[in-house]
């Protein structure tokens, strides 16, 4: 089963294809290009240097959000354009539950934490069991530091941190939680394409995936746009 | 801390720029194509795309080996050479161990594999303990299947497989480990340059480089071309 995965939900700019057992290429960029101008680069290189067709894929799996609107706006319709004009459908892969997955079989409970402003962070909460399966303890949120901490603290478990929400947050976390927090090292401390890729052909592979047409990113909140409308709106409303 | 790392040891072919936490920039590609046509391509395309500069770095991590003669002495040029013209140290990372170090905090034993032909494998020995640390339980060495089968299973616990010996020895491991083996998914089933950056970077901090003109891969065995010689020069010896 072939796979172009596509990751744009923070600041991390990645895509891959992937192959049943491996990863034929995988570019990952965390720079301060935005998306717009690397995104459709880095996937248009993958098949360069791979030889691969768009015609050879199975389906294209996206991280799908939480994250930052602009981010997973133009993930979304990067996927869907592609999808629409090859003929593909899309996988929708929740973004904490890849970066989760990442650290495949860890023995720690695994905690992505993405800054959503307004302090609060996109999160949710991860095992992998003793056979290797994947538990989603707590799916995709978006909770106060405090909340991540208290829920975390009364578990007692040790749980390893990753994301581009650790240096906003990391002293919090170490104050509150000591030596029951660890941080992941620089090379599964961000998102990856190839991520997106393995969880993406699970749920393939169990025919979940969605027409291009009807793949809509999961914000879970709303925009500062729309945030600041209503506010308006509610103001101007006689009461 | 800023490191370029090389990973060219096997069949894949990868490069990352790394800055403490992150990683910067990392393409992986697991191709048909030589080590010799992608891996200064894909070096310069990280530059590029990152804006960094060779000046910035602090050294190179290199995958020094064991693995493929022909990928480790490209790898080993590759960097000689860019640390000589850059004026930059290089830092030896064992193949395996940065193979193994890719499943960071994983709760099984890990065991890369990789095909060395003649019945054997290059592979390795780890563990992750309960504080996060990295064990190195055994160093890396070149074993037939059945000495790397009987280690793990009178050690009776569940190990997790990785590397390109897996899909050659697949049937073997399982049947002679049953349910204490599992098989990395395909986003950690491989090498990876950001591995190699990962472990480069806490020997850099101990000062455990190496100058470019010293440097020399760890090749475990002798190649092909030197076990043939040595065969016809005791071949030819009076007895």
């Amino acid at each position: 089963m072939k796979l172009l995965a596509i990751e744009s939900a923070a600041l991390v700019a990645s895509a891959a294809l992937s192959e049943d057992g491996a990863v034929a290429a995988e570019i990952t960029l965390n720079t301060k290009l935005t998306h717009s101008q690397t995104l459709l680069p880095i996937i248009d290189e993958l098949f360069a240097r791979t030889e691969w067709r768009p015609e050879d894929l199975d389906g294209i799996a996206v991280s799908a959000g939480p994250g930052s609107f602009t981010g997973l706006r133009i993930g979304a319709a990067t996927a869907k354009a592609l999808g629409l004009a090859w003929g593909k459908p899309l996988v929708a892969v929740p973004t904490t539950d890849a970066m989760a997955y990442s650290l495949w079989g860890s023995r720690f409970l695994i905690c992505p934490i993405m800054d959503a402003r307004r302090a609060q962070v996109y999160t949710g909460l991860y095992r992998f069991e003793a056979d290797g399966s994947f538990t989603v303890l707590e799916n995709s949120a978006a909770l106060s530091m405090e909340e991540r901490l208290a829920g975390l603290k009364e578990r007692g478990e040790t749980a390893v941190f990753l994301g581009d929400g650790v240096p906003v947050f990391r002293k919090t976390i170490e104050d509150t939680l000591g030596g029951q927090a660890l941080f992941a090292p620089s090379h599964v401390s961000r998102q990856r394409a190839a991520a997106v890729a393995a969880l993406g052909a699970q749920l393939l592979a169990r025919g979940e995936t969605v027409t291009p047409a009807a793949f809509a990113p999961f914000y879970l909140r709303i925009s500062q746009a729309e945030r600041e409308r209503n506010a308006r709106l509610q103001a101007s409303e006689p009461v």
